[in-house]
C-alpha cells in the first residue's frame, strides 16, 4: 500500500492536471430556475456556509428582503420580512447548486445567471451578472432603484448578453481572463481589464443581435461605466474549475472559500460536502472617506472562488495598481504577497502568468497542509460591507482566511484518510 | 548674464511643464485636406526627415503607389511609378504639417485622419487611422484587398467614429492613455489596452450614431479585431504634445525621432525644424518565421513620435510582456532600460506612471547633452518591415537613435547659444 503523502501527492497532482484542462465557456445567461432546479417556489440561494435567517448579518437580509420584493413575494419590505421570519421562504446554499454570487450572493428564481460550461467535462457553473456600484442588492439595498435595476438587468441586459453570446457562438474565459491578468487584474478587486476585453468581444455581437439600437446602447453603456463588470464572469469560470477538482480521495486541495458575513467556509477535495468554519474576520484596509472598522461588516460573498484558483490575492503581483487599494504600501509588497501564497499553494497555475514575474504561473491550489504547517492564512482581495443593509461598499481589503477552518479541515482529513 | 546651463535648466524644466498641461483631446476624423492645407492638388505626406523620390525605400515607394491609387491620380502602378517619377507628385514631411504616420506614413488628400487637438493651447495634431496587420498601405503594399479597405476606412469607418466621437463630446486621451500604461502597455509595440478602453468607450456612441446596425457591426468588429488599433491614435495624441514644447529658446529637449526608412531624423526644441540625420539603423530583435536580418528594411515611420513623450521604449518597465516580443531576456531588463532612460532625459513624465515602480512616471523629455555626455542612445520600441514594398511586418525589435544625431544636434546648438 502506498505511503500516505505519496497518494496524497499523486491525488493533489490529479487536482492540478483537472485544472490545467478545465475549459471554461461563457455560453450564455438564463434564468436562476432553469440553471438551479431547486429554485422553485420561495427559494433562495445565499453566499457562504448555510445560515438560519435569524443570524444572517444586516446586509445578506437585506438582499433577501429586496429578492422577495422582485419576485413579487411581498409587495413591502415588512412584508418580505414576516415571510423570511416565518420561514416561508427557503435558504440554500450557492456552493450546493453550481453557484456563486457576490456578497451576499441572493440568487432568486427569475434573477438572469451567467451560465459557464466547462468544454472538457460539460459542467456547468453560474453566477448572477454585476449590477454596478453604490446601492445594490448584494450589498442588501433594495430601494425603488435597486429593484427597478434589477427589472432591467432581467428584462433586457440579461437577454441582450444572451443574444449576442449566442450570435458569438460563446466566450472561451481562459484566454480572455490570463490576457487580463496580463494587464494589470488580479480579477477579484480589479477587473478594468477583463471587462473591457470582454466588452471589445462582445460588442459587434450585442449590434447584430437585432436589439432595437437604444437598447443595444444601453447595455454597451451599462458595461462601459462598470470597472468590475467582469468580477462575476470571472466568478463563475472559477467555480466551473474549482467544482472539478471536487471529492478527489486523499486530496488536500481546498475546493472553495466563502462567507455569509458570520462565518468564513471552507471545502476540501478529499472531504467532499463538508464544510468548515470560523468566524469571519473583518478585513484589513483601507476605508471610504467618513467611516472606519467599526462600521465594517465581517467578510461576505463567494467572491473567494478566485483565490480557490490561483486569482486575487495569490495573483497580487498581478496587480500592483491593488496593492495600494488594498492596503500594501508597495509593488513589492505585492510580489511578497505573491511569494508567500506560493509556499502554501500545489503549483503554478498553467493558465494564469504574471509577466512581472517573467510569467510564472500564479499560486494555485490551496494545501491545507502546508497553510496549517506555516500558519500562513491565504490572503483574499475583498470590498468591505457596510454592516447595515443597503450601504454598499465602504472600503476594501485583505482578509486572510482563518487559520482555524484549516486546522478543522486537516483534523478531519487526518481521522478520514489516516490509518 | 545667466550662465548658460541654468538657462538651459529653466528652458528644459518649461518644457516639462508645457508638457505636464497638455491636455489631448480625440475631437474627430476629418479628411487629410481639411486638416492639412497643404495637401492641394497631387501632394502627399511622407513619415521621417525629407527624402527625394528616387532614394526611397521599398515599402515608401509602395505606399505612394497605392495613395495615388486610391486618389485617383492613377488607373495602374505603372501609370502612379510614372508620375512619381516625372515629379507630378509632391512630397512632403508630415512632421511639418502638425501629422504624423506609421512606417512609411503616407498621407493623401482624402485620407481620413483622427484629429487630436489640445485642450489646453488649442493645437490640433493627427495621424490617420490604423488599417489593421498584415499588406496594409503603411508596409507599402497596394493591391486591391488594400486599396477596397482604405475605401472602406474612408467612406464607413473614419465617418463612423467621427459620429460617435462628435456624441460623446470629444475623448480625453491623457486619461484613458495613462491607464492604459497601468495596464501593461507601452503604447508602441503594445496598444491592446488602450485599444479595448477606446472601444469601450467609444461602443455605445457607434450605435446610438443613427448608422445602419450592420456598419455599426462592421466598425466594432474591425476595432475588435485589430490590437494596435490605438497606436495611431496615441501617435497624434503625442504629436500633439510634443509640438507643443517647440521652439523654446536654449531647450535641449527632443521634439521629434522620425524615420523615412533611409535616415534618422531628429528635432530639438531650441533648435527649431532643423532635422539632424544619420543613417537608419536596422532595428536589433526578433523576426517571424522565414525571415531575418536580411530582409529587414531599415527602421521607418514617425511612432518614435511617442517615445519622444515618455512611452514606447522608454516606458518598457510598464510593458514586460513586450520585453520579449521585442527581444529583451526577462522583466528585469524592461526595469534596466526604463531605469537606463531616466539617465537621458529631462524628468519623470507627469502622465505615465508605471505600478511596478510604484508610480514612478516614465523617462520624459530626451536631453541631447545627456545622451551625447553618457553614449546612451534613446531606445524605440518598433516593428520591423521586409526591404520589399507589400510584404509587411516580420518582425519587432529595438531600435536605438543613432548617436550621430545628437551630436550634431549638440554642435549646432554650442553654435547657436554658446557665446
Amino acid at each position: 500500500m502506498a505511503r500516505l503523502t505519496d497518494r496524497i501527492a499523486a491525488a493533489n497532482a490529479d487536482a492540478l492536471d483537472r485544472l490545467a484542462r478545465a475549459a471554461p465557456v461563457l455560453s450564455g445567461v438564463k434564468d436562476a430556475r432553469t440553471l438551479v432546479p431547486a429554485l422553485s417556489g420561495r427559494t433562495l440561494l445565499h453566499a457562504g456556509p448555510p445560515i438560519a435567517p435569524a443570524a444572517m448579518c444586516g446586509p445578506m437580509r437585506g438582499a433577501v428582503l429586496g429578492a422577495a420584493l422582485v419576485e413579487g413575494w411581498a409587495d413591502t419590505a415588512d412584508e418580505a420580512a414576516r415571510l423570511l421570519d416565518s420561514g416561508a421562504i427557503t435558504l440554500l446554499c450557492t456552493h450546493d447548486h453550481g453557484a456563486v454570487g457576490p456578497m451576499a450572493g441572493i440568487i432568486s428564481p427569475t434573477m438572469p445567471l451567467f451560465e459557464v460550461h466547462d468544454a472538457t467535462t460539460g459542467r456547468v457553473a453560474c453566477c448572477p451578472i454585476n449590477e454596478g456600484i453604490g446601492a445594490v442588492l448584494r450589498f442588501g439595498a433594495y430601494d425603488t432603484t435597486v429593484l427597478e435595476r434589477l427589472r432591467w438587468i432581467r428584462e433586457t441586459l440579461g437577454p441582450a448578453i444572451d443574444a449576442a453570446l449566442q450570435k458569438l457562438g460563446g466566450l472561451p474565459l481562459i484566454p480572455l481572463m490570463a490576457r487580463a491578468l496580463a494587464m494589470g487584474d488580479e480579477m477579484h478587486q480589479r477587473n478594468i481589464a477583463a471587462t473591457a476585453l470582454f466588452v471589445r468581444a462582445l460588442a459587434p455581437h450585442v449590434v447584430e443581435a437585432a436589439l432595437p439600437a437604444a437598447t443595444a446602447a444601453a447595455v454597451l453603456r451599462f458595461l462601459a461605466d462598470n470597472d468590475q463588470f467582469f468580477l462575476n464572469v470571472a466568478m463563475a469560470a472559477c467555480k466551473c474549475v474549482a467544482d472539478g477538482l471536487r471529492d478527489i480521495p486523499y486530496c488536500t486541495v481546498v475546493t472553495a472559500m466563502s462567507r455569509n458575513g458570520v462565518e468564513f467556509g471552507l471545502r476540501v477535495s478529499g472531504l467532499g460536502a463538508a464544510w468548515f468554519t470560523a468566524p469571519a474576520p473583518v478585513p484589513d484596509g483601507l476605508y471610504f472617506p467618513g467611516y472606519g472598522a467599526a462600521d465594517a461588516n465581517p467578510d461576505m460573498g463567494d467572491s473567494a472562488i478566485v483565490e480557490t484558483v490561483g486569482l486575487g490575492g495569490m495573483a497580487m503581483a498581478a496587480a500592483p495598481a491593488v496593492a495600494g487599494f488594498v492596503g500594501l504600501r508597495s509593488a513589492q509588497d505585492a510580489l511578497v504577497t505573491t511569494t508567500r501564497m506560493s509556499e502554501i499553494t500545489v503549483g503554478p497555475n498553467p493558465h494564469f502568468k504574471i509577466p512581472a514575474l517573467d510569467f510564472a504561473g500564479t499560486p494555485t491550489g490551496i494545501d491545507i497542509r502546508r497553510v496549517v504547517e506555516l500558519e500562513t492564512e491565504p490572503v483574499i482581495n475583498t470590498g468591505i460591507a457596510h454592516r447595515r443593509a443597503g450601504v454598499g461598499q465602504i472600503g476594501a481589503g485583505v482578509a486572510r482566511a482563518p487559520l482555524a477552518c484549516f486546522q478543522q479541515a486537516l483534523a478531519a482529513f487526518a481521522e478520514r484518510y489516516a490509518t
